[in-house]
């Protein structure tokens, strides 16, 4: 059994929807179809979803509210059109739409951003459902509020233990089950958004809770690269990627997954399998809890800008029980989440991202090192980038660090900071920004470009 | 101005104190001198501290002392002999001894077996200065009751600030101050001694209150070798050495000092000689706060072993602020400190001395993590050493840890866990114990014998 989520532009016109009725049909294990709201037809196209918050906030402001609402009809229009579908579609949608301003002014404004944000993916669900059915595949539109419970605000949205149990009677539908992805209700009825991961972990959700045998997550690439193709020329395509990879990567040009959003597949080693809605054919990238074919030492290197580094050196620094605590507790109660760690006998660096300082915080920080623990140097440096190099084969890879590093010094780069933990998924380089894509090209040369002699 | 501290080999005969005498008139800035108790005068010879731990424990057992004061005097008697002495001394300490045994049994055991240790020093400091004034120097022997004020009990003991004013007068002395290594005494009046770096701590002490220009510290090796010389042939000296690469380098193989003995010249910035009183020649090994010279990128390699590592892993690590903070509270509430924390996105691992844990704290550990952070997965990995490689100069060098880690890779051994921070003075690699000489081997190879083409 399958459970496929189909990504924005993958449902973003009729000719993409047919494309979705197409892949559903060709393979009788796909019985579960989560879907977002309409996406980008073309670069100048405007989400759906950017038109609902364009209408939120016209309702929020008291302001007219009409032609908003009809640009929303009008692309889910233009759709059924596409489709074959007669009216009905669009005047429910309509009606929806209009129900949803009217209440949630009642309850907040949050609320109504909320309401009719979500309503992009539950209409374009009620449509692709009564598509399906025009052409004889056996569908029905399930809503969240059968099932998908989730907390209290203010907590972030999540599932609760119940939507799984509740969920899991769908797998003995006869029926295709169209799912709205991005949101759910409160025990209590009331629509809560995930803020993270959308419609990503809908689906998540939805394969954890009937025991997928798959989780098949449609989008618009064929496949992940080893490497950003914005930096590398055609970099090597990723067939099987374990989550630990997934994760270590998970720094720029590798956002393809929010990583919270396969948590519930993870938990219960649910393969992922990222393919591409136009590309059906194409294998794409399975993401495994545990690697099953033999591959490369390393799967991919990701790199990103936007680091900087805090320094504290103190003498006797090591003959003090709690220093690193103590530093860590200061960063944690200024609320800083810090990367890496790296110390010598009588200093330490701690990695951070540099958004979450500005140079008052910074001041603030350096002060409370030097009085609290009597550190005799403290200080920021700013502008670097983090490479990291990841794969699950690295381990007991006798000299693969001895490659990173000399590929790197290469470049003339030098290395500011190495990081390599005994999990040995991922060997992390720091380095000044300016040297991040003549990096990432050198190494990418190194590890998938074998020179050949 | 110079503060000479000679250790127990230095003195440990007639003829080694004629060397010290020879050394100290070459020089007419070296105006104090600081002794040990006498050392071991061939590997077969008991040195005059374990005579007298010999002695206290007799007195605190109520046992029969009278052979072993003698087989005390009969050591400083044969010192004052060679040195052309006469009796007068030997019967000054026999006094000395006979009146710490019968005072001191009656404050505490403890305080027997500090004052009769103390003692060492003390009388040796008495006969020098008595033979410095017999062939012409005109010298003075300072009790350190004089002004060494050390803390109360129970703290580990430490000079308080007013012992460097007390002790600061000494400078204007016409006399060579002869000055006993290891003890202090409180505001009471009451003799403590320093349970670490001994007379060493002394020296530093006394460099500081005088403001020296330079602390010779007076040993039996020429010079602090750049590697292991057990492991390593004939390894380079090092004629130059900072601070900071000196406590980097403090693992097995690089115990010169006991890390703390240095503070009060390190706060001073006072540069430290280590030279041989057997080949005062040698220029021996300077230890300075800035670099002076032109040096190698690295200065010296160092290797130890006895190191664990605690692995932990749990799925969206990074995402928890505080996760590494807590991890490390457990540990300091378990009273043991780690050396370094590689970490990667999902895992950390914390390196510890093994010595700290035993299969019951670990199990507790183990528990503790799994209960309070809800880790994944949570053990101990046993048998790693840790190999240092040191050099101020290695900041901003390109290309270094390339160099080092594929001089690791030679050897076959893979490198478990690698540590570079942002100080750039070491770089650590943690490996399998069984390759720790090999690698040892091979790094020295890299950095000290360049391959002549």
């Amino acid at each position: 059994m399958k459970v496929c989520k189909f990504g924005g532009t993958s449902v973003a016109s009729a000719e993409q929807v047919k494309k979705v009725a197409a892949i559903v049909q060709s393979d009788e294990q796909r019985r579960f179809v989560v879907v977002s709201a309409p996406g980008k037809r073309d670069s100048a196209d405007i989400k759906v979803t950017d038109l609902l918050i364009d209408l939120a906030n016209a309702v929020i402001a008291g302001e007219e509210i009409e032609d908003k609402i009809q640009a929303v009809v009008k692309r889910y229009e233009e759709n059924a059109q596409g489709l074959g579908l007669d009216r009905e579609i669009s005047d429910i949608i309509e009606a929806d739409l209009r129900t949803r301003c009217e209440q949630a002014i009642k309850v907040s404004p949050e609320y109504v951003l909320d309401s009719l944000k979500a309503s992009g993916e539950d209409n374009n669900a009620k449509m692709i459902a009564m598509y399906f059915n025009s052409i004889g595949i056996e569908a029905r539109y399930v809503s969240p509020k059968e099932g998908l419970v989730v907390n209290e605000p203010p907590a972030r949205t999540m599932a609760l233990s119940e939507a799984y149990n509740n969920l899991s009677s769908l797998k003995d539908s006869n029926e295709i089950i169209v799912f709205p992805g991005f949101f759910g209700y409160t025990a209590q009825g009331v629509l809560r958004t995930f803020d993270r991961g959308g419609s990503d972990i809908t689906g998540a959700i939805l394969a954890a809770a009937v025991g997928a045998d798959i989780y098949e997550n449609f989008t618009d690439v064929d496949c992940v690269f080893s490497a950003n193709p914005k930096v590398v020329n055609n970099p090597a395509e990723i067939t099987e990627i374990t989550y630990r990879e997934m994760r270590e990567l998970s720094y720029a040009g590798f956002s393809v997954f929010h990583d919270e959003a396969l948590m519930p597949v993870f938990k219960l080693k649910i393969p992922v399998n990222i393919k591409n809605t136009n590309n059906p054919a194409s294998p794409g990238t399975r993401i495994v809890s545990e690697s099953t074919i033999n591959r490369r030492p390393v799967t991919g290197i990701s790199a990103d800008a936007g680091f900087s580094i805090l320094y504290v050196s103190k003498y006797l620094m090591n003959r003090e029980i709690g220093f690193g605590r103590k530093l860590l507790q200061i960063l944690e109660e200024e609320n800083i989440s810090y990367e890496h760690t790296p110390s010598g006998l009588d200093d330490i660096s701690v990695i951070i991202r540099s958004h979450q300082v500005d140079p008052e915080k910074e001041q603030r920080i350096v002060k409370r090192v030097y009085d609290e623990l009597h550190a005799d140097d403290v200080h920021f440096r700013h502008g670097f980038s983090m490479i990291v190099v990841v794969g699950e084969g690295m381990n007991n890879n006798t000299g693969l660090a001895a490659r990173a590093a000399t590929a790197i010094s290469r470049t003339g780069a030098n290395i500011e900071m190495i990081n390599q933990g005994s999990s040995e998924v991922s060997l992390s380089f720091g380095v000044k920004q300016q040297f991040e894509d003549a990096i990432l090209k050198a190494l990418y040369e190194e590890f998938f470009q074998p020179v050949n002699v």
